[in-house]
């Protein structure tokens, strides 16, 4: 790289808070939305639209309309959308749904960033919210937080969790764990998309999800094929289970606890025993051609905003973890880049493991 | 755009706060220096060296490798300076100037961008400050805004101020007025790099600034040459000069506040008089290939972390304003990008005009 290129790079980066908020401010202020709905509006009737200056809506779509996301006819002065008026609605939808989350789960946290790594410790929802402990805590009592986690990752979900069972084989009449389970929704799916005659599904999650767990359970007519089992993962793991799911889960921790993790994993089950998770994976070498996609928002993601701890990992650190705790790789699956949408943060994988040692 | 080429770049715009202080964390953790100081140390090794596990440090260090900011020896777990290492010193000092501004003046007040627009205040500066009014009053009474904001101005200030005045002609012996000179810097560069029999500079600006302008008058030896008047260019503009210098000014307003200006310097000037304006330039049409480096930057600030209002101006408005208040442009000179560091915000331009009617 030149020195100008780096420069130039360095810019880039520089830009990214206020390119992010002017983009998301044209669509808070509902610019965006006028300007589908009456194609060719000018700046002071949007202005006069949207309870906001002419000078300030102005401003703002001067960068939209360099990306061209926005287009403006110079003979009436009117804007309409270019490439925005493209997109499907689901489209518009879903990366909303995650410049929400980003704007208020990261923007003023990451301010924080470097007292985060340097206390481990969430600072910025200390300072934000006066609030000691993690972001998946802080939701809990932050209806801000909370609306805009849950948006998103119902968003995720929705793009992830059908591809997940896709690849996955789950045994006929297998006994199922689903390690972190929350409030059963992942048990509530395995059972929908993988259920076979005598399959069973247990959540596996801290005591105090259970009830609204076994409420799902119910409401969606699989009580009888789920059940919920309290209990603490860094302590041990129940036994008598043949697959064990680890979603959304490993990269909320260091290495030190995903072996802790993968340790109680394998006192728990049989030997053969399988199991399949769910993660971000980083790409393997410095100039690994494999999709990048989620180094520039994990890291700073999880160190900052939610954990102080935890991210993803490369293949061969994964790798490295199971085998040290006696697993052995069986499959990776990499989501297809031509399957995720171009917006999604991280690529995910499922590495699927067997036990092939007592530990 | 294709709809994947434009959902693309949206996750670009999302991802621009996490890159940004992913990036920036590396340096302020004293990463970056450590490396070049000791190229070769492992993630363990930095980790012990700044204060982090080692697992942050590897998790920051994920998107500068992917970025070939740093590098990464598989083979020793090493990291060393890669792009970064190429820098100049001067050019480092420089980004870190304004990435430092981005981070205090901007990062957690954009969130509020939107509230901003609507309520024509800056909301940011309340909620995070308690403070109600502009950046360059929060800066007087808040350290960390007024050193972040000094550090960067002064990095401006160096690129830009000898270029402003090796661009403009300044007839010998002239009467120059510097309009909101604040504190007599502009008057004795002025002073310094254009001085000739007879002329003589006056800083313009608000009463409260002829205490310490007076004073770095005569620490730097102008006080024969440079002199103050008080008073507020939105109510009058003193009468009596040849030359009017506007610098770094214009962009805080909006246009019926520049037109204000404008109309008070008509007001105080003879016919022929002369103005000097330095501002911001917005590219003029939509696919304009002037550098568009102004917009990703300016209007978010301005709006949502300064003033509340302003901005850069496209030519053509600039030329609106000030042939409606009886000025005529006499040349534009634009700082050539060539001359400009790659990671420059702005691109600045001179606009000459001279009064050619009385309002």
């Amino acid at each position: 790289m030149t020195t100008q290129a780096t420069l130039a790079r360095l810019r880039d980066y520089m830009m990214g808070p206020t390119r992010f908020m002017n983009l998301l401010s044209c669509f808070e202020l509902g610019i965006i939305d006028r300007l589908r709905e009456n194609p060719g509006m000018t700046a002071a009737e949007l202005a006069d639209a949207v309870g906001a200056k002419t000078d300030a809506v102005e401003q703002l779509l001067n960068l939209v309309v360099h990306e061209d996301f926005v287009g403006y006819d110079e003979e009436t002065g009117g804007y309409s959308l270019a490439a925005l008026g493209a997109l499907p609605e689901a489209d518009i939808e879903r990366v909303l749904a995650f410049m929400d989350l980003v704007k208020v789960t990261c923007l003023r946290q990451l301010y924080y960033l470097t007292d985060s790594v340097r206390t481990g410790t969430v600072v910025g929802l200390k300072e934000l919210y006066g609030y000691e402990g993690t972001l998946f805590g802080a939701v809990a009592e932050h209806k801000d937080l909370r609306e805009s986690w849950g948006r998103a990752m119902d968003a995720e979900t929705a793009q992830i969790d059908p591809w997940f069972f896709d690849n996955i084989d789950i045994p006929a009449g297998s006994q199922v764990l689903d390690l972190a389970g929350n409030t059963g929704l992942g048990a509530i799916d395995t059972y929908k998309l993988k259920g076979s005659p005598g399959l069973r599904v247990t959540t596996f999650d801290l005591p105090q999800k259970e009830e609204e767990c076994l409420e799902n359970f119910r409401a969606n007519g699989v009580a009888e094929h789920c059940s919920f089992i309290g209990g603490d993962v860094f302590e041990s793991v129940p036994k008598g289970f043949d697959v064990v799911l680890v979603k959304h889960f490993l990269a909320l921790w260091d290495k030190d606890k995903v072996f802790a993790i993968f340790t109680n994993v394998n006192k728990a089950l049989e030997a053969g025993g399988q199991v399949e998770l769910l993660v971000p994976l980083y790409p393997e070498h410095n100039k690994d051609s494999s999709d990048p996609r989620s180094v520039d928002f994990y890291p700073a993601f999880f160190l900052g905003c939610a954990q102080a701890q935890g991210g993803g990992q490369k293949l061969s650190a994964y790798r490295a973890l199971l085998e040290e705790t006696g697993f052995e790789i069986t499959k990776v699956t990499v989501k297809d880049p031509a399957d995720t949408p171009p917006d999604a943060f991280p690529v995910h994988a499922i590495i699927s493991a067997r036990k092939v040692a007592h530990l």
